[in-house]
Protein backbone atom coordinates (compact mmCIF):
# COMPACT_ATOMS: atom_id res chain seq x y z
CA UNK A 1 0.00 0.00 0.00
CA UNK A 2 3.18 2.05 0.98
CA UNK A 3 6.20 3.13 -0.17
CA UNK A 4 8.50 1.98 -3.08
CA UNK A 5 11.77 2.20 -0.97
CA UNK A 6 14.37 -0.08 -1.07
CA UNK A 7 13.46 -3.32 1.04
CA UNK A 8 15.94 -5.14 3.20
CA UNK A 9 17.03 -7.79 0.25
CA UNK A 10 20.41 -7.63 1.62
CA UNK A 11 20.00 -9.95 4.36
CA UNK A 12 16.65 -12.07 3.71
CA UNK A 13 15.10 -12.64 7.55
CA UNK A 14 13.61 -16.01 8.53
CA UNK A 15 9.71 -15.78 9.44
CA UNK A 16 7.43 -18.36 10.64
CA UNK A 17 3.99 -18.29 8.73
CA UNK A 18 0.72 -20.32 9.78
CA UNK A 19 -2.38 -19.92 7.94
CA UNK A 20 -4.65 -21.99 10.31
CA UNK A 21 -8.15 -22.27 9.48
CA UNK A 22 -11.45 -24.37 11.56
CA UNK A 23 -12.26 -25.50 7.60
CA UNK A 24 -9.75 -26.08 5.01
CA UNK A 25 -7.28 -23.76 5.28
CA UNK A 26 -7.44 -22.81 1.41
CA UNK A 27 -8.70 -19.14 2.36
CA UNK A 28 -6.37 -18.51 5.00
CA UNK A 29 -3.43 -20.05 2.38
CA UNK A 30 -4.76 -17.95 -0.71
CA UNK A 31 -4.70 -14.71 1.13
CA UNK A 32 -1.99 -15.33 3.82
CA UNK A 33 0.19 -15.82 0.10
CA UNK A 34 -1.19 -13.04 -1.37
CA UNK A 35 -0.44 -10.62 1.51
CA UNK A 36 3.32 -12.44 2.12
CA UNK A 37 4.14 -11.88 -1.64
CA UNK A 38 3.84 -8.25 -1.05
CA UNK A 39 7.05 -8.68 0.88
CA UNK A 40 10.08 -10.28 -1.22
CA UNK A 41 12.61 -9.38 1.62
CA UNK A 42 11.69 -12.20 3.96
CA UNK A 43 11.63 -16.11 3.56
CA UNK A 44 8.68 -17.29 5.13
CA UNK A 45 8.68 -21.29 6.84
CA UNK A 46 4.81 -21.71 6.03
CA UNK A 47 2.48 -24.07 8.14
CA UNK A 48 -1.18 -25.04 6.78
CA UNK A 49 -2.64 -26.23 9.54
CA UNK A 50 -6.77 -26.91 8.77
CA UNK A 51 -9.34 -28.35 10.55
CA UNK A 52 -8.68 -26.41 13.79
CA UNK A 53 -11.83 -26.62 15.33
CA UNK A 54 -11.64 -27.57 19.19
CA UNK A 55 -9.70 -25.77 21.68
CA UNK A 56 -7.45 -28.37 22.19
CA UNK A 57 -6.19 -28.37 18.73
CA UNK A 58 -5.59 -25.16 19.07
CA UNK A 59 -3.43 -25.36 22.02
CA UNK A 60 -1.24 -27.38 19.93
CA UNK A 61 -0.90 -25.24 17.26
CA UNK A 62 -0.28 -22.37 19.84
CA UNK A 63 2.72 -25.07 21.07
CA UNK A 64 3.55 -24.90 17.72
CA UNK A 65 4.11 -21.50 17.09
CA UNK A 66 6.06 -21.09 20.35
CA UNK A 67 8.35 -23.38 19.61
CA UNK A 68 9.27 -21.56 16.42
CA UNK A 69 8.87 -18.46 18.85
CA UNK A 70 11.85 -19.66 20.96
CA UNK A 71 13.90 -20.74 17.82
CA UNK A 72 13.53 -17.18 16.66
CA UNK A 73 11.39 -17.18 13.52
CA UNK A 74 8.94 -14.69 15.36
CA UNK A 75 5.85 -16.15 14.18
CA UNK A 76 3.22 -14.48 11.79
CA UNK A 77 -0.08 -16.31 12.17
CA UNK A 78 -3.08 -15.74 9.70
CA UNK A 79 -6.20 -17.33 10.80
CA UNK A 80 -9.94 -17.42 9.49
CA UNK A 81 -10.82 -19.49 12.25
CA UNK A 82 -15.16 -18.64 12.83
CA UNK A 83 -15.32 -20.38 16.38
CA UNK A 84 -14.91 -18.21 18.92
CA UNK A 85 -13.26 -20.70 21.31
CA UNK A 86 -10.78 -21.93 18.79
CA UNK A 87 -10.17 -18.02 18.16
CA UNK A 88 -9.73 -17.23 21.99
CA UNK A 89 -6.93 -20.07 22.33
CA UNK A 90 -4.93 -18.72 18.63
CA UNK A 91 -5.21 -15.02 20.04
CA UNK A 92 -2.56 -16.50 23.18
CA UNK A 93 0.18 -17.65 20.84
CA UNK A 94 3.26 -15.64 21.24
CA UNK A 95 2.74 -14.09 17.64
CA UNK A 96 1.42 -11.70 15.37
CA UNK A 97 -2.06 -12.53 14.62
CA UNK A 98 -4.15 -11.46 11.32
CA UNK A 99 -7.48 -12.23 11.25
CA UNK A 100 -8.43 -12.54 7.87
CA UNK A 101 -12.93 -12.77 8.54
CA UNK A 102 -13.66 -11.20 11.45
CA UNK A 103 -12.69 -7.57 10.75
CA UNK A 104 -14.63 -8.08 7.06
CA UNK A 105 -17.80 -9.94 8.82
CA UNK A 106 -17.91 -7.59 11.18
CA UNK A 107 -18.15 -4.52 8.20
CA UNK A 108 -20.78 -6.35 6.11
CA UNK A 109 -22.93 -7.39 9.22
CA UNK A 110 -23.01 -3.34 9.57
CA UNK A 111 -23.77 -3.33 5.65
CA UNK A 112 -26.24 -5.73 5.75
CA UNK A 113 -28.05 -4.71 9.25
CA UNK A 114 -28.31 -8.37 10.24
CA UNK A 115 -25.63 -10.65 12.13
CA UNK A 116 -23.31 -13.40 10.22
CA UNK A 117 -24.27 -16.91 10.64
CA UNK A 118 -22.80 -19.07 13.45
CA UNK A 119 -22.85 -21.96 11.49
CA UNK A 120 -19.32 -23.16 9.90
CA UNK A 121 -19.39 -23.19 6.49
CA UNK A 122 -17.65 -24.89 3.29
CA UNK A 123 -17.58 -21.68 1.52
CA UNK A 124 -15.67 -22.13 -1.00
CA UNK A 125 -16.60 -22.30 -5.01
CA UNK A 126 -16.14 -25.96 -5.42
CA UNK A 127 -18.22 -26.95 -1.87
CA UNK A 128 -21.38 -25.80 -3.83
CA UNK A 129 -23.06 -29.64 -3.63
CA UNK A 130 -25.25 -28.32 -6.58
CA UNK A 131 -22.42 -27.60 -8.74
CA UNK A 132 -20.45 -30.61 -7.65
CA UNK A 133 -21.87 -32.95 -10.86
CA UNK A 134 -20.80 -29.82 -12.98
CA UNK A 135 -17.15 -30.31 -12.14
CA UNK A 136 -17.21 -33.70 -12.25
CA UNK A 137 -18.54 -33.65 -15.67
CA UNK A 138 -15.91 -30.84 -16.68
CA UNK A 139 -13.22 -32.46 -15.73
CA UNK A 140 -14.26 -36.07 -17.52
CA UNK A 141 -14.61 -33.68 -20.34
CA UNK A 142 -11.35 -32.10 -20.21
CA UNK A 143 -9.63 -35.39 -19.94
CA UNK A 144 -11.62 -36.92 -22.86
CA UNK A 145 -10.75 -33.93 -24.75
CA UNK A 146 -7.19 -33.45 -23.68
CA UNK A 147 -4.58 -32.89 -26.76
CA UNK A 148 -7.28 -33.28 -29.60
CA UNK A 149 -8.20 -36.68 -28.41
CA UNK A 150 -11.66 -36.91 -28.97
CA UNK A 151 -13.88 -34.89 -31.47
CA UNK A 152 -17.06 -36.19 -29.53
CA UNK A 153 -19.30 -33.48 -28.77
CA UNK A 154 -16.88 -31.04 -29.28
CA UNK A 155 -19.77 -28.58 -30.30
CA UNK A 156 -21.00 -27.98 -26.48
CA UNK A 157 -17.42 -27.36 -25.89
CA UNK A 158 -17.58 -23.19 -23.81
CA UNK A 159 -14.06 -22.87 -25.10
CA UNK A 160 -11.51 -25.13 -26.82
CA UNK A 161 -7.82 -24.60 -26.11
CA UNK A 162 -5.81 -24.42 -29.79
CA UNK A 163 -1.95 -24.13 -29.70
CA UNK A 164 1.60 -26.38 -30.55
CA UNK A 165 2.60 -29.03 -28.37
CA UNK A 166 3.95 -28.24 -24.78
CA UNK A 167 2.95 -24.54 -24.85
CA UNK A 168 1.05 -25.33 -21.94
CA UNK A 169 -2.87 -26.30 -23.04
CA UNK A 170 -3.55 -28.60 -20.40
CA UNK A 171 -3.39 -27.03 -17.14
CA UNK A 172 -5.42 -24.39 -17.98
CA UNK A 173 -7.68 -26.47 -19.57
CA UNK A 174 -7.89 -28.45 -16.40
CA UNK A 175 -8.35 -25.45 -14.30
CA UNK A 176 -11.29 -24.03 -15.91
CA UNK A 177 -12.72 -27.54 -15.83
CA UNK A 178 -12.57 -27.99 -12.38
CA UNK A 179 -12.67 -24.14 -10.97
CA UNK A 180 -15.29 -23.22 -13.16
CA UNK A 181 -17.41 -25.92 -14.28
CA UNK A 182 -16.91 -24.99 -18.12
CA UNK A 183 -16.14 -27.76 -21.03
CA UNK A 184 -13.53 -27.19 -22.46
CA UNK A 185 -11.30 -29.15 -25.19
CA UNK A 186 -7.75 -28.62 -26.16
CA UNK A 187 -6.17 -29.34 -29.75
CA UNK A 188 -2.87 -29.39 -30.60
CA UNK A 189 -1.62 -27.65 -33.68
CA UNK A 190 0.63 -29.55 -35.73
CA UNK A 191 2.92 -29.29 -38.87
CA UNK A 192 -0.35 -31.00 -41.08
CA UNK A 193 -2.63 -27.67 -40.17
CA UNK A 194 0.23 -25.14 -41.53
CA UNK A 195 -0.33 -25.64 -45.07
CA UNK A 196 -4.15 -23.68 -44.96
CA UNK A 197 -4.64 -20.62 -43.65
CA UNK A 198 -8.12 -21.62 -41.76
CA UNK A 199 -8.18 -23.23 -38.62
CA UNK A 200 -8.22 -26.95 -38.32
CA UNK A 201 -10.89 -28.77 -39.90
CA UNK A 202 -12.42 -30.30 -36.66
CA UNK A 203 -12.19 -27.19 -34.62
CA UNK A 204 -12.97 -24.33 -37.51
CA UNK A 205 -17.12 -24.50 -36.87
CA UNK A 206 -16.22 -23.31 -33.32
CA UNK A 207 -14.21 -20.02 -34.09
CA UNK A 208 -15.77 -18.08 -32.03
CA UNK A 209 -15.25 -20.30 -29.14
CA UNK A 210 -11.61 -21.19 -29.90
CA UNK A 211 -8.20 -19.56 -27.77
CA UNK A 212 -4.46 -19.57 -28.46
CA UNK A 213 -1.92 -20.14 -26.42
CA UNK A 214 1.56 -18.65 -27.52
CA UNK A 215 5.14 -18.95 -26.15
CA UNK A 216 8.88 -18.13 -26.48
CA UNK A 217 10.45 -20.13 -28.53
CA UNK A 218 13.04 -20.11 -26.07
CA UNK A 219 10.94 -21.90 -23.34
CA UNK A 220 9.42 -24.03 -25.88
CA UNK A 221 12.35 -25.55 -27.20
CA UNK A 222 13.12 -26.01 -23.27
CA UNK A 223 10.06 -27.76 -21.99
CA UNK A 224 9.79 -29.91 -25.73
CA UNK A 225 13.97 -30.73 -24.87
CA UNK A 226 12.55 -32.23 -21.76
CA UNK A 227 9.95 -34.81 -23.62
CA UNK A 228 12.56 -35.34 -26.46
CA UNK A 229 16.10 -34.43 -26.04
CA UNK A 230 17.99 -32.58 -28.71
CA UNK A 231 15.35 -34.32 -31.52
CA UNK A 232 14.33 -31.93 -34.77
CA UNK A 233 10.48 -31.04 -32.59
CA UNK A 234 12.51 -29.64 -30.56
CA UNK A 235 15.12 -27.72 -32.10
CA UNK A 236 15.03 -23.56 -31.41
CA UNK A 237 14.16 -23.34 -35.35
CA UNK A 238 11.38 -25.19 -35.48
CA UNK A 239 10.11 -23.96 -32.65
CA UNK A 240 10.42 -20.57 -33.59
CA UNK A 241 8.65 -21.17 -36.81
CA UNK A 242 5.80 -23.51 -35.37
CA UNK A 243 4.86 -20.56 -33.06
CA UNK A 244 5.25 -17.33 -36.09
CA UNK A 245 2.46 -19.97 -37.75
CA UNK A 246 0.42 -20.30 -34.48
CA UNK A 247 0.31 -16.41 -33.90
CA UNK A 248 -0.28 -15.81 -38.01
CA UNK A 249 -3.10 -18.45 -37.85
CA UNK A 250 -4.72 -16.85 -34.53
CA UNK A 251 -4.60 -13.29 -36.36
CA UNK A 252 -5.94 -14.39 -39.69
CA UNK A 253 -9.03 -16.40 -38.05
CA UNK A 254 -9.38 -13.99 -35.09
CA UNK A 255 -8.38 -16.01 -32.87
CA UNK A 256 -7.35 -14.37 -29.81
CA UNK A 257 -4.32 -15.39 -28.20
CA UNK A 258 -1.89 -15.20 -24.71
CA UNK A 259 1.64 -15.80 -24.38
CA UNK A 260 2.47 -18.44 -22.00
CA UNK A 261 5.48 -17.13 -20.70
CA UNK A 262 4.48 -14.65 -18.66
CA UNK A 263 1.37 -15.73 -17.00
CA UNK A 264 -0.32 -17.97 -14.56
CA UNK A 265 -2.77 -20.96 -15.06
CA UNK A 266 -4.48 -18.28 -13.09
CA UNK A 267 -3.89 -15.28 -15.34
CA UNK A 268 -4.59 -17.16 -18.59
CA UNK A 269 -7.85 -18.49 -17.16
CA UNK A 270 -8.96 -15.36 -16.14
CA UNK A 271 -8.13 -13.86 -19.01
CA UNK A 272 -10.01 -16.79 -20.82
CA UNK A 273 -12.99 -16.27 -19.26
CA UNK A 274 -13.16 -12.33 -19.65
CA UNK A 275 -11.93 -12.37 -23.30
CA UNK A 276 -14.75 -14.90 -24.07
CA UNK A 277 -17.40 -13.78 -21.73
CA UNK A 278 -17.52 -16.27 -19.84
CA UNK A 279 -18.04 -15.04 -16.18
CA UNK A 280 -21.27 -15.93 -14.42
CA UNK B 1 -18.98 -13.24 14.51
CA UNK B 2 -21.70 -12.91 16.54
CA UNK B 3 -24.94 -13.89 17.23
CA UNK B 4 -26.96 -17.03 16.06
CA UNK B 5 -30.26 -15.38 16.39
CA UNK B 6 -33.16 -15.68 13.50
CA UNK B 7 -31.59 -14.25 10.55
CA UNK B 8 -34.08 -12.66 7.84
CA UNK B 9 -34.47 -15.31 5.72
CA UNK B 10 -37.99 -15.02 5.30
CA UNK B 11 -37.86 -12.24 2.73
CA UNK B 12 -34.76 -12.85 0.70
CA UNK B 13 -33.29 -9.49 -0.03
CA UNK B 14 -31.38 -9.16 -3.20
CA UNK B 15 -28.03 -7.57 -3.46
CA UNK B 16 -25.17 -6.55 -5.65
CA UNK B 17 -21.52 -8.17 -4.70
CA UNK B 18 -18.58 -7.13 -6.72
CA UNK B 19 -14.84 -8.41 -6.86
CA UNK B 20 -12.85 -5.76 -7.98
CA UNK B 21 -9.02 -7.09 -8.80
CA UNK B 22 -6.08 -5.29 -10.47
CA UNK B 23 -5.01 -8.53 -11.15
CA UNK B 24 -7.03 -11.88 -11.26
CA UNK B 25 -9.81 -11.44 -9.17
CA UNK B 26 -8.68 -15.50 -7.24
CA UNK B 27 -8.20 -13.61 -3.90
CA UNK B 28 -11.07 -11.14 -4.40
CA UNK B 29 -13.80 -13.82 -5.38
CA UNK B 30 -12.67 -16.63 -3.33
CA UNK B 31 -12.50 -14.37 0.47
CA UNK B 32 -15.87 -12.56 -0.71
CA UNK B 33 -17.44 -15.93 -1.52
CA UNK B 34 -16.24 -16.65 2.08
CA UNK B 35 -17.42 -14.03 3.89
CA UNK B 36 -20.91 -13.89 1.98
CA UNK B 37 -21.65 -17.15 2.68
CA UNK B 38 -22.27 -16.14 6.29
CA UNK B 39 -25.49 -14.27 5.48
CA UNK B 40 -27.78 -17.03 4.07
CA UNK B 41 -30.73 -15.00 4.21
CA UNK B 42 -29.70 -12.62 1.00
CA UNK B 43 -29.49 -13.37 -2.95
CA UNK B 44 -26.13 -11.92 -4.25
CA UNK B 45 -25.98 -11.03 -7.81
CA UNK B 46 -22.01 -11.42 -8.22
CA UNK B 47 -19.66 -9.82 -10.18
CA UNK B 48 -16.00 -10.57 -10.32
CA UNK B 49 -14.20 -7.64 -12.41
CA UNK B 50 -10.90 -8.78 -13.17
CA UNK B 51 -7.20 -6.34 -14.50
CA UNK B 52 -9.08 -3.35 -13.26
CA UNK B 53 -5.55 -1.36 -13.30
CA UNK B 54 -5.92 2.15 -14.50
CA UNK B 55 -7.95 4.72 -13.00
CA UNK B 56 -10.36 4.68 -16.49
CA UNK B 57 -10.86 1.08 -15.61
CA UNK B 58 -11.80 1.96 -12.61
CA UNK B 59 -14.44 4.69 -13.41
CA UNK B 60 -16.38 1.90 -15.38
CA UNK B 61 -16.57 -0.27 -12.92
CA UNK B 62 -17.99 2.40 -10.71
CA UNK B 63 -20.72 3.40 -13.29
CA UNK B 64 -21.91 -0.52 -12.98
CA UNK B 65 -21.60 -0.38 -9.27
CA UNK B 66 -23.84 2.81 -9.69
CA UNK B 67 -26.18 1.31 -12.37
CA UNK B 68 -26.83 -1.68 -9.51
CA UNK B 69 -27.07 1.49 -6.74
CA UNK B 70 -29.80 3.35 -8.65
CA UNK B 71 -31.62 -0.17 -9.09
CA UNK B 72 -31.71 -0.62 -5.48
CA UNK B 73 -29.76 -3.42 -5.58
CA UNK B 74 -27.56 -1.84 -2.46
CA UNK B 75 -23.85 -2.82 -3.86
CA UNK B 76 -20.85 -4.18 -1.49
CA UNK B 77 -17.76 -4.39 -3.38
CA UNK B 78 -14.40 -5.99 -2.12
CA UNK B 79 -11.46 -5.46 -3.86
CA UNK B 80 -8.12 -6.26 -3.70
CA UNK B 81 -6.56 -3.45 -5.27
CA UNK B 82 -2.94 -2.15 -4.95
CA UNK B 83 -3.10 0.47 -6.90
CA UNK B 84 -3.34 4.11 -5.43
CA UNK B 85 -5.46 5.68 -8.42
CA UNK B 86 -7.69 2.44 -9.00
CA UNK B 87 -8.55 2.57 -5.47
CA UNK B 88 -8.84 6.06 -4.96
CA UNK B 89 -11.48 5.77 -7.73
CA UNK B 90 -13.10 2.61 -6.46
CA UNK B 91 -14.13 4.41 -3.30
CA UNK B 92 -16.25 7.09 -5.08
CA UNK B 93 -18.17 4.19 -6.03
CA UNK B 94 -21.77 4.38 -3.93
CA UNK B 95 -21.51 1.40 -1.85
CA UNK B 96 -20.30 -0.57 0.70
CA UNK B 97 -16.56 -1.27 0.22
CA UNK B 98 -14.68 -3.63 1.79
CA UNK B 99 -10.52 -3.66 1.10
CA UNK B 100 -9.16 -7.10 1.28
CA UNK B 101 -5.86 -6.36 1.23
CA UNK B 102 -5.46 -2.75 2.81
CA UNK B 103 -5.77 -3.38 6.29
CA UNK B 104 -3.83 -6.08 6.54
CA UNK B 105 -1.10 -5.27 4.76
CA UNK B 106 -1.20 -2.34 7.05
CA UNK B 107 -0.58 -4.69 10.04
CA UNK B 108 2.17 -7.08 8.22
CA UNK B 109 4.01 -3.97 7.76
CA UNK B 110 4.05 -3.20 11.42
CA UNK B 111 4.82 -6.77 12.01
CA UNK B 112 7.99 -7.01 9.43
CA UNK B 113 9.24 -3.70 10.13
CA UNK B 114 9.30 -2.87 6.26
CA UNK B 115 6.92 -1.02 3.70
CA UNK B 116 5.01 -3.32 1.18
CA UNK B 117 6.76 -3.74 -1.97
CA UNK B 118 4.52 -1.59 -4.87
CA UNK B 119 4.73 -3.97 -7.36
CA UNK B 120 1.62 -5.63 -8.69
CA UNK B 121 2.47 -9.31 -8.46
CA UNK B 122 0.82 -13.13 -9.09
CA UNK B 123 0.57 -14.58 -5.73
CA UNK B 124 -1.27 -17.49 -6.51
CA UNK B 125 -0.03 -20.58 -5.76
CA UNK B 126 0.03 -21.51 -9.36
CA UNK B 127 1.65 -18.55 -10.47
CA UNK B 128 5.14 -19.46 -9.14
CA UNK B 129 7.04 -19.81 -12.22
CA UNK B 130 9.21 -22.53 -10.57
CA UNK B 131 6.35 -24.43 -10.04
CA UNK B 132 4.86 -24.28 -12.83
CA UNK B 133 6.54 -27.47 -14.54
CA UNK B 134 5.97 -29.55 -11.25
CA UNK B 135 2.26 -28.60 -11.97
CA UNK B 136 2.42 -29.33 -15.59
CA UNK B 137 3.62 -32.49 -15.12
CA UNK B 138 1.67 -33.28 -12.07
CA UNK B 139 -1.74 -32.51 -14.24
CA UNK B 140 -0.30 -34.78 -16.92
CA UNK B 141 0.54 -37.58 -15.07
CA UNK B 142 -3.10 -37.61 -12.94
CA UNK B 143 -4.41 -37.70 -16.78
CA UNK B 144 -2.35 -40.02 -17.57
CA UNK B 145 -3.11 -42.21 -14.48
CA UNK B 146 -6.35 -41.44 -14.26
CA UNK B 147 -9.21 -44.51 -13.66
CA UNK B 148 -6.48 -47.45 -13.74
CA UNK B 149 -5.31 -46.84 -17.13
CA UNK B 150 -1.69 -46.67 -16.59
CA UNK B 151 0.22 -48.86 -14.13
CA UNK B 152 4.00 -47.27 -16.02
CA UNK B 153 5.68 -45.03 -13.03
CA UNK B 154 2.58 -45.82 -10.21
CA UNK B 155 5.89 -46.14 -7.85
CA UNK B 156 6.78 -42.37 -7.84
CA UNK B 157 3.08 -41.62 -6.90
CA UNK B 158 2.45 -39.28 -4.40
CA UNK B 159 -1.20 -40.85 -4.08
CA UNK B 160 -3.06 -43.48 -5.37
CA UNK B 161 -6.61 -42.97 -4.90
CA UNK B 162 -8.80 -46.07 -4.71
CA UNK B 163 -12.65 -46.12 -5.07
CA UNK B 164 -15.17 -48.20 -6.95
CA UNK B 165 -16.40 -46.44 -10.40
CA UNK B 166 -18.36 -42.96 -9.82
CA UNK B 167 -17.28 -42.20 -5.87
CA UNK B 168 -15.88 -39.45 -7.38
CA UNK B 169 -12.12 -40.15 -7.58
CA UNK B 170 -10.91 -37.70 -10.71
CA UNK B 171 -11.82 -34.46 -9.36
CA UNK B 172 -10.30 -35.15 -6.61
CA UNK B 173 -6.93 -36.21 -8.27
CA UNK B 174 -7.29 -33.22 -10.02
CA UNK B 175 -7.47 -30.62 -7.37
CA UNK B 176 -4.41 -31.89 -5.95
CA UNK B 177 -2.20 -32.48 -9.21
CA UNK B 178 -3.35 -28.50 -10.38
CA UNK B 179 -3.39 -26.78 -6.92
CA UNK B 180 -0.20 -28.44 -5.18
CA UNK B 181 1.56 -30.05 -8.07
CA UNK B 182 1.53 -33.74 -6.77
CA UNK B 183 1.66 -36.77 -8.33
CA UNK B 184 -1.69 -38.44 -8.16
CA UNK B 185 -3.33 -41.69 -9.43
CA UNK B 186 -6.33 -42.88 -8.99
CA UNK B 187 -7.85 -46.70 -9.67
CA UNK B 188 -10.84 -48.20 -9.88
CA UNK B 189 -12.41 -50.93 -7.54
CA UNK B 190 -14.43 -53.46 -9.70
CA UNK B 191 -15.98 -56.44 -8.82
CA UNK B 192 -12.78 -58.29 -10.15
CA UNK B 193 -10.78 -56.75 -6.98
CA UNK B 194 -13.19 -58.54 -4.39
CA UNK B 195 -12.49 -62.17 -4.19
CA UNK B 196 -9.16 -61.65 -2.43
CA UNK B 197 -8.66 -59.85 0.98
CA UNK B 198 -6.03 -57.40 -0.54
CA UNK B 199 -5.86 -54.63 -2.33
CA UNK B 200 -5.43 -54.85 -6.16
CA UNK B 201 -2.24 -56.53 -7.30
CA UNK B 202 -1.23 -53.36 -9.07
CA UNK B 203 -1.72 -51.08 -6.65
CA UNK B 204 -0.75 -53.51 -3.28
CA UNK B 205 3.27 -52.46 -3.18
CA UNK B 206 2.27 -49.01 -2.50
CA UNK B 207 -0.25 -49.43 0.25
CA UNK B 208 0.72 -46.95 2.23
CA UNK B 209 0.18 -43.99 0.02
CA UNK B 210 -3.25 -45.20 -1.11
CA UNK B 211 -6.52 -43.43 -0.01
CA UNK B 212 -10.10 -44.92 -0.45
CA UNK B 213 -13.14 -42.92 -1.30
CA UNK B 214 -16.71 -44.08 -0.44
CA UNK B 215 -20.20 -42.40 -0.54
CA UNK B 216 -23.55 -43.46 -0.03
CA UNK B 217 -25.18 -46.17 -1.77
CA UNK B 218 -28.23 -44.06 -2.99
CA UNK B 219 -26.00 -41.28 -3.90
CA UNK B 220 -23.96 -43.60 -5.96
CA UNK B 221 -26.96 -44.79 -7.65
CA UNK B 222 -27.83 -42.03 -8.56
CA UNK B 223 -24.24 -40.75 -10.13
CA UNK B 224 -24.26 -44.38 -12.34
CA UNK B 225 -27.97 -43.98 -13.61
CA UNK B 226 -26.61 -40.87 -15.40
CA UNK B 227 -24.00 -42.85 -16.67
CA UNK B 228 -26.27 -46.40 -17.16
CA UNK B 229 -29.19 -45.69 -16.40
CA UNK B 230 -31.78 -48.44 -15.34
CA UNK B 231 -28.33 -50.93 -15.51
CA UNK B 232 -27.45 -53.27 -12.55
CA UNK B 233 -24.41 -51.19 -12.33
CA UNK B 234 -26.54 -48.64 -11.02
CA UNK B 235 -28.70 -51.01 -9.16
CA UNK B 236 -29.00 -49.28 -5.34
CA UNK B 237 -28.13 -53.45 -4.54
CA UNK B 238 -25.32 -53.83 -6.50
CA UNK B 239 -23.98 -49.85 -5.40
CA UNK B 240 -24.50 -50.88 -1.71
CA UNK B 241 -22.66 -53.96 -1.76
CA UNK B 242 -19.48 -52.36 -3.89
CA UNK B 243 -19.63 -50.03 -1.29
CA UNK B 244 -19.44 -52.40 2.19
CA UNK B 245 -16.95 -54.46 0.14
CA UNK B 246 -14.85 -51.77 -0.58
CA UNK B 247 -15.01 -50.11 3.32
CA UNK B 248 -14.15 -53.94 4.04
CA UNK B 249 -11.14 -53.88 2.37
CA UNK B 250 -10.01 -49.82 3.24
CA UNK B 251 -9.71 -51.15 6.53
CA UNK B 252 -8.74 -54.36 6.60
CA UNK B 253 -5.59 -52.64 4.67
CA UNK B 254 -5.61 -49.84 6.80
CA UNK B 255 -6.51 -47.66 3.78
CA UNK B 256 -6.98 -44.69 5.18
CA UNK B 257 -10.49 -43.42 3.61
CA UNK B 258 -13.57 -40.48 3.32
CA UNK B 259 -17.11 -40.47 2.63
CA UNK B 260 -16.96 -37.86 -0.44
CA UNK B 261 -20.90 -37.06 -0.23
CA UNK B 262 -21.01 -34.99 2.28
CA UNK B 263 -17.65 -33.22 1.61
CA UNK B 264 -16.26 -31.32 -1.06
CA UNK B 265 -13.10 -31.47 -3.31
CA UNK B 266 -11.03 -29.06 -1.57
CA UNK B 267 -12.10 -30.50 1.45
CA UNK B 268 -11.36 -33.62 0.75
CA UNK B 269 -7.94 -32.85 -0.59
CA UNK B 270 -7.26 -30.92 2.49
CA UNK B 271 -7.86 -34.15 4.48
CA UNK B 272 -5.76 -35.90 1.77
CA UNK B 273 -3.05 -33.89 2.65
CA UNK B 274 -3.07 -33.90 6.06
CA UNK B 275 -3.98 -37.87 6.58
CA UNK B 276 -0.63 -38.64 4.24
CA UNK B 277 1.52 -36.18 5.80
CA UNK B 278 1.91 -34.45 1.99
CA UNK B 279 1.46 -30.53 3.25
CA UNK B 280 4.87 -29.10 2.16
Amino acid sequence: MTGSTASPRAATAARAAYFVSDSTGITAETLGNALLSNFPGFAFVKHTIPFVDTPEGAANVVRQIADDAAAGLDPIVFRTTKTQSVSSVLSTAPATTIDLLGGHLTELEEALGTTASEQLGQFHMLGDPTQYFARMRAVEYAIEHDDGQSSRALDIADVIIVAPSRCGKTPTTMYLALQYGLLVANYPLTDDDFPTDGLPRLVAPYASRCFGITTTPLRLSQVRHERRPDSRYASLAQCTIELRRAEDLYRRNRVPFLNSSTKSVEEMSAVILQTLRLRP
